[in-house]
């Protein structure tokens, strides 16, 4: 049974978007009508063994990522965080002081984002060898330039990245997966500058490659990413830049002028949006001087 | 460690009502402001080996109940299904065809209830005997009588309960605790009904000493239950029906006329609420001819 495969019954038994869910399943967030005002949303969820693993990331870690995840799929969207709601469930001898460190992690992440928990759940395991799962849901509401989808990059767009990538997970376990800031003020201030020109948005947590084939896909277009472009983390190569996962950095397709900086966050331009020709081979290729590479053959099957 | 002390914890380092969170959490859903539109939010999570049996249970069922508690949710503050959020976390060899049917139960209830599924994750274990644990987070709007919480009752209303009660967890695991009907048309039904006279409301999970226990406390009155007028399920007396789990029924105070059916389901007025007094020994006392019983003490530590 393949993870992937399950994802993907949940998207493709969803309904398409409709008066109600404008927005459905499948993008980063879905987007619904509550009275006449629209309401991003979207849940995750981190388990040990599988997202971090207990025995080496301390507990306030845990917590923070557990939240800031969320926040990353809210600032994929250009949009507000507004809310969150979470669960914990606990094996059983994980103790008052444990549970509770967590849980304030958690919140505390909250409110230093300005997005105050409204609802949680703390539930024991009957064992004690069953893995804690926390989930996380977030709530939004659209930024000045709307909801910004996966679907909207066209043929003549730029495509961007933030920040620097690659070398998110170190190899003790521990590094900027765990502590990275999700990009909300770069993404709002992006709407801000861009209005309509903001054509498409996503974070990455698979990997450029990967995350970028998701939004051409969407769009239905060819993107190729110049090799020498990719805006490395200090002691990775473009390869493992554009297949590392975790890196919670933005990855935008937009027209006309795009900021070199924002909110000191550096801004840079790799690649360009085509119309995916007839002799298309895949929807992101990477330019290696007169070399042409898959990237969807880089990225990796997700730790998340 | 005890998990409503966890509970308490999470309750207690909420943030008191502010304008933006008008609701906060420890009723049955909180409510936030999104724009200025109100929107309910509750979370809730199902454990095998907690809240149902997967040995004896089958997967329909287990989907459908973790559905239908957050609809219970809703109907308790009187308000509209808008849309939910699910999660599932599988042990590691589940298997991709059990996986899809528990899903498609829970989006299947779901849009019986008219409430789509706007987001999914479902992730697997790395172990086979990793139990699984399913949560909803749901969205609501305000019915016709806005919010209805568990804290406007006051002394001279009368106390209501829908349904009857007692006997939903049969021997064998199955029963009414995982077939019950939220009961979401007989709340709008009230709401629209009585207005403003429907004072406070709560829907019984821990059995109905101990939620109108909780309603009596977040109210700040004593309420006084008489044992006669308890309408019990079938082969169920008074101290069951009264302690019992898992009802999914509604317990309300309201003043004035109360229609003594709605949408087909009985509403039988058990008790009376009146100022605490200073001799005050319980929130909820149970009147059996002269005897009078602390109600609190009749419930039980919630299955969910």
């Amino acid at each position: 049974m393949r993870e992937s495969e399950l994802l993907q019954h949940v998207y493709d038994t969803a309904d398409g978007p409709t008066r109600q869910v404008p927005i459905p399943p499948g993008d980063d967030m879905a987007m619904l009508l509550v009275g006449e005002v629209p309401v991003l949303a979207a849940v995750d969820q981190v388990i040990d063994g599988r997202h971090f693993d207990l025995d080496t990331t301390p507990l306030e870690l845990v917590g923070r990522k557990a939240v800031t995840r969320s926040l990353s799929d809210v600032a994929a969207m250009a949009s507000h965080p507004v809310a969150l709601l979470v669960t914990v469930a606990l094996p059983s001898d994980f103790g008052h002081d444990r549970a509770t460190a967590l849980f304030d992690a958690m919140r505390e992440t909250a409110r230093y984002y300005e997005c105050p928990l409204v609802g949680g759940d703390i539930t024991l395991h009957r064992d004690a060898s069953s893995p804690l799962v926390c989930t996380v849901t977030v709530l939004a509401r659209p930024g000045p330039a709307g909801a910004v989808t996966r679907s909207g990059a066209r043929s003549g767009d730029t495509l961007y990245v933030t920040g620097r990538l690659g070398g998110s997970l170190g190899p003790d376990g521990l590094g900027r997966h765990l502590t990275f800031e999700p990009r909300i003020s770069v993404a709002l201030g992006l709407a801000e500058n861009l209005q309509t020109r903001l054509h498409a948005m996503i974070d990455i947590s698979d990997g450029l490659g990967r995350d970028a084939a998701h939004l051409a896909r969407c769009s239905g277009v060819r993107i190729e990413i110049d090799a020498a472009r990719i805006p490395c983390a200090d002691g990775v190569d473009w390869r493992r830049a554009a297949s590392d996962g975790e890196d919670y950095e933005l990855c935008f397709a937009a027209a006309g002028e795009v900021p070199s900086t924002l909110a000191g966050v550096p801004v840079t331009a790799i690649g360009r949006v085509f119309e995916p020709g007839p002799g298309t081979v895949a929807p992101v290729e990477i330019r290696v001087g007169a070399e042409s590479i898959d990237a969807t053959r880089l990225g990796w099957e997700h730790r998340s």
